[in-house]
């Protein structure tokens, strides 16, 4: 959490830090991030501007604090005891991630964003992407000490299949998808790891 | 080419129409496609409206009849004579395309806006990715005919991957990337499709 800490004896309702979040996504949704704005977060969370800058000193800062406090899992992925089965709950939950409201409309705003925004890009990376890639690498490492994965396995590659299968299928082609779809793209993964099948 | 075959003895000059290409490219860029006008392109391009219109009936068929245009490679990809030069080239010239001027801004901004406009997403389906797509199946088919892969190979999936993890890693997350990137990328979708090595 980014959050500031509150000044004084100051209290952060959280009653009104979820009507905050709300109308946050709610505006990304509907305005994308370069129309937003924190009075108009402010008048849908029917709150005061004060009561946004109290927690956040700048748009940017309230928006990635609110998107990586939904974006990444408070749990960890879990342990099925093999690389398929981790990889299978792993693409599972990136493909509900990326195709599903809200972010099915907010990243494809904040990717045309950052084309004009490389600063934005970095505090994404820095608050979203980051924590969301250390679960997946787990989930490889595990597959390395379980010996399902060579130890010189091209790992920040393995991080970005998942994702960028799913993200060019769904997203950016918007082609159907097969019933079986993400088993195949656990399959195709697999392989690409050079995975011992089994 | 979708342009309308010109009304009785009209003749389209090549001149107005490059600097009209030119303008919708510039506008693409600038302004993004949901705020493109008719209007804008023709003030910019220093043509009438009618100009705009005796070539193509909509904003949707102007864009998309100029982004094919330029998308779409006119040339065969080369036959290197195996599956890795071939995928190599590919890759290459994928990575171009998405990471390169004016591309780079056009494509994320298209892909924010078919998010609210699902008929956007089937012409530009029909009319960029298709053709493109049959570039790479090409590829495939060749390996398949060399015995370089395995006729059952999902070259559904084999078609999405150059794209995808360039797409994901270069565009989306905007992250560096090494000097053999793309040979990388190479390495992962031959092992991807099962390609014998070699």
């Amino acid at each position: 959490m980014t959050r500031r800490a509150p000044s004084g004896a100051a209290v952060l309702q959280p009653g009104i830090t979820a009507a905050i979040t709300d109308a946050v996504l709610a505006e990304l949704v509907e305005r994308g991030y370069a129309r937003l704005s924190m009075e108009g977060v402010a008048k849908r969370a029917g709150a005061g501007k004060s009561a946004l800058y109290r927690r956040w000193r700048t748009k940017q800062e309230m928006v990635l604090a609110v998107l990586a406090e939904i974006s990444v899992p408070r749990v960890e992925v879990v342990d099925t005891g093999t690389l398929r089965g981790d990889l299978h709950a792993l693409v599972t939950s990136v493909a509900a991630w990326l195709t599903e409201p809200p972010f099915s409309r907010i990243i494809p705003d904040l990717v045309a964003e950052i084309t004009r925004a490389p600063d934005l890009a970095e505090a994404i990376a820095a608050s979203i992407g980051a924590p969301r890639r250390a679960l997946a690498r787990k989930v490889l490492e595990r597959a390395v000490a379980r010996g399902e994965l060579a130890p010189d396995t091209d790992l920040e590659m393995a991080q970005d299949l998942p994702a960028a299968l799913v993200y060019w299928r769904m997203v950016v082609r918007r082609a159907p998808v097969e019933p079986d779809y993400l088993d195949r793209v656990t399959d195709t993964v697999l392989r690409a790891l050079g995975a011992a099948s089994g």
